[in-house]
């Protein structure tokens, strides 16, 4: 790896492109993350191959789109088929583990059926999605749900936080001002402090085990995938940062009456969910926004503390750092909320990577704007670690070459993203079955080609209209364009990596010489 | 299963669809086949997913069309991730196993991350395609590649047979008229008689373990595959096989010159393997095809001696039974040899069922010329079994309904084939990378379009010209046709089955209802 020994691979949950300091939010506070841009690559045009958790980090995860890997929403277990990033870099003798979130559903049927014990090694790392599991804790804990053995609700308890619960009442609620504990599953108590301290919080604790594992981990070699929760709901955010930002703040929607009053109809499906509705409520999204913000720059924060301790033992000399996150937040822009469509402010995320070898720095503190895909991340680790290509398996390509400033004359000229919303209420709105329900898009630098199964496509003319206020889906004058991004997408389906178990090598050792095994086929 | 039990599913190699009575062919004897389609359902137009042995296998036995499963070619190993027949049916407490051939190359790289024993049960069945192997032969053993513990082998030296590799040098090897041993791999030497006695052939012995399988498993409710090797390759029968058939009984060959002339770019690059080039010369077709006939004949044979046992055994009333093939062969057809394209002499394949149960007694002796695809087979075997439909896996239709007449109001209207050249002389020859080789196949009542990555396509109207002999894909009269058919193959490759892990049940039952599991999201 050259002077690159180490990964810390930060991920983001729901944090979307235009919320740092460093990307161009004008009133957001994010000054570790924006030192990291200043001392690597920022990515301005990064885009998850599925604006959901789960899905978008199994991409993330394998380096395959989403209909590739087959996990097209959160619970969908990953294939035991499908190698992930810890598989490749153990090969090239690098420890790798998570802290944190993945979303991994493991594939108890199949396990079952290979005899794979959940216990064995083997067993742990097919079930924790590839990664040695640190700490797994996906950070969502329903009082309904909730592992009693939770490790920071047993950390809660330690510091004094009581209850079955403390990630809900303590890290996820706050008090009123009759000192009654609201919880922060409710978007109207977003402007409460949670009643947590900010340095037991879900992200100083996850920082916190960062921190003793890259000192555990010494001088071996280690990727380390630490993956908060936030800025993901529950939004609620501790003190101080629950007071950081205040409706001065806040920028306006990007939404307009037309976007509402002609809506395509699965988008329209969507601004019907309860979500999307109360975003829309311009009280309540100005309610919620300044704990989003407040939860990014208490990441901030913590991100200092964590490279002031890497500073501190050394390993920001050695370590290759990147910050990015699995998807946006709609924050109510296009009449909607949460995720899972495709406008930017749901699939483009920030991605920042800082190379700190000598062959790095003609690119260090610049921006890049090529378009990059989640997909991208694996085959870059990969390369970082001298690992030969898999161009039968993965579907990304290493931004190792960008990162290092050399000659790339070709890169994508478009990125893909797929969504299957078969789990949403906009299905059964829509009449749909399971089967029904993919949509894919097609982002040029100019235009953005959104196919629906069963429907009207959408586009966008970024150039005209970089907000994507104006769907030209059904324009006619925009005909030609369309069914070019449509042969576009058939194409790339076409072309999807399927055959995974057989590289280009071992076809190029076995082509047209079964002679040379024996094989005698039509000689006469 | 009502009173189906049992599935006993026969599969030939290579043996095309117009080889047998009761399909067409004028001079071949195969009444014991014939017995079995006057006692059944005759599905007339029956395709391979791929015509070729590895992928087509895997597909009849993944019930998934050939680059869903992966296993695009001979030798590329099945995704360990992918379920098989044996998996299904052994939920119904079905004992599933292998006697012959199923070309199936296991996993080895995704069973060691996962620490699957080769050796545990899982491990075997993991390897062997999810049959028992009850006695996998592949079929195919050259000096070079024999296991010397070969159980035909051993079988063929406890008979008399000497020597390292007696099923070289005894079953696919004959004596000239100098006495001299002849190799059977040698297409000049199809005339010869092998050297081993007909009740010692493969296809006898391969019967014979059959028959004690069946008498060894009693009561219990089993799915036997019996796949046979041959007609393939190489080409030599035993007597009195090998002289059953002359010249007087070779049909003339399916070509033209103007095909010759004028290929199609890929079918030109296959046009010039040595299999094509010898196939071509007409002396040598006609000093081949008696063999592959012969060989017919002689699974023909066994049939027949495998019914008698059924019947004594009282298995006839209980069991269902499946004649098929993986593929066909060209013989010479469109100047070609083997298979791997998409002609019918290559794609076709004979496909008998007969349902002893009195629901089934409607269509008994009927021919059905509804499309029927290999992928057919599982869903089919499945409903038999009584299992759930696995739409959001399996790729096929059960044929049940039609098997039982019931009323099938919409069928499928056309059949899709796919193929990955990769590995042959072709792809060198046009300069084609390993990932440039697909073609795909579309192909209704009417018409077979086929779709080249890279190429122009070819279009057959199958009703004007059914021999395939003049290829419209370039003709401007019928760019409608294409541009109909190109979107058509564009929808199914869109909807390929990817998402395998989770069912469509388990989707509705999670659908819309987070908050039934104290998860709240944007909820005021």
């Amino acid at each position: 790896m050259g002077t690159v020994r180490n990964i810390l691979f930060i991920m983001c949950d729901q944090l979307r492109y235009d919320y740092l300091g460093c990307t161009g939010h004008p009133g957001i506070r994010t000054p570790h993350i924006d030192a990291l841009a200043k001392r690597g690559v920022n990515f301005s045009h990064t885009f998850v191959q599925a604006p959901v958790c789960g899905s978008s980090r199994m991409s993330f995860y394998t380096g395959r789109y989403v209909f590739s890997h087959g996990a097209t929403y959160n619970g969908v277990p990953l294939n035991i088929g499908e190698q992930t990033l810890g598989d490749h870099l153990r090969r090239a003798g690098i420890t790798t583990g998570l802290i944190g979130k993945t979303h991994m559903a493991p594939d108890r049927d199949n396990m079952g059926r290979l005899g794979i014990s959940p216990t064995s090694n083997e067993g742990v790392l097919a079930s924790q999605c590839g990664f040695e599991p640190w700490e797994r804790d996906d950070g969502l804990h329903p009082d309904e749900l909730t592992d009693p053995n939770l490790a920071y609700n047993r950390f809660l308890r330690e510091q004094g936080y009581e209850g079955d619960n403390p990630w809900h009442t303590a890290a996820n609620s706050g008090r009123d001002a009759d000192g009654t504990l609201q919880s922060g599953w409710f978007l109207r108590n977003a402007h409460l402090a949670a009643e947590v301290k900010a340095e037991h919080s879900e992200t100083a604790y996850m920082t916190n085990r960062a921190m003793e594992k890259v000192s555990d981990l010494g001088d071996q070699p280690w990727c380390l995938h630490l993956s908060y929760i936030k800025p993901h709901w529950p939004y609620m955010a501790p003190a101080p940062y629950h007071a950081m930002y205040g409706k001065q703040d806040i920028l306006p929607a990007n939404r307009t009456d037309a976007e509402k009053a002609a809506p395509h109809p699965v988008v329209q499906a969507f601004m019907a969910h309860e979500e999307s509705r109360n975003f829309s409520d311009e009280a309540k999204r100005r309610h919620v926004i300044p704990a989003y913000m407040g939860l990014i720059s208490e990441i901030d924060d913590n991100i200092g503390r964590l490279m002031a301790f890497l500073d501190q033992q050394g390993r920001l000399d050695d370590t290759l750092i990147v910050f990015t996150s699995d998807h946006g937040d709609y924050l109510g822009d296009h009449w909607l909320g949460e995720k899972e469509l495709f406008h930017e402010e749901s699939v483009r995320i920030p991605l920042i990577v800082v190379d700190p070898s000598a062959a790095a720095d003609a690119t260090r503190g610049t921006t890049d704007p090529r378009l990059v895909e989640a997909i991208d991340l694996v085959p870059t680790f990969t390369d970082y670690a001298n690992l030969p290509d898999q161009p039968h398996l993965l579907e990304g390509r290493s931004l190792r070459p960008l990162i290092q400033g050399e000659d790339v004359p070709i890169w994508r000229s478009a990125v893909f993203s797929e969504v299957d919303y078969a789990w949403r209420g906009a299905r059964l709105s829509l009449g749909l079955q399971p089967d029904q329900t993919r949509a894919y898009m097609v982002r040029s630098d100019q235009w953005k080609y959104i196919s629906f199964d069963g429907f009207m496509p959408q586009l966008f003319d970024l150039q005209a209209d970089p907000h994507e206020q104006q769907d030209l889906g059904v324009d006619p004058a925009y005909g030609t364009i369309r069914e070019a991004f449509e042969a576009e997408l058939s194409r790339w389906i076409r072309a999807r990596k399927t055959r995974i178990t057989v590289s280009h090598e071992q076809i190029e050792q076995k082509t047209d010489n079964a002679r040379d095994r024996g094989i005698y086929f039509g000689v006469w």
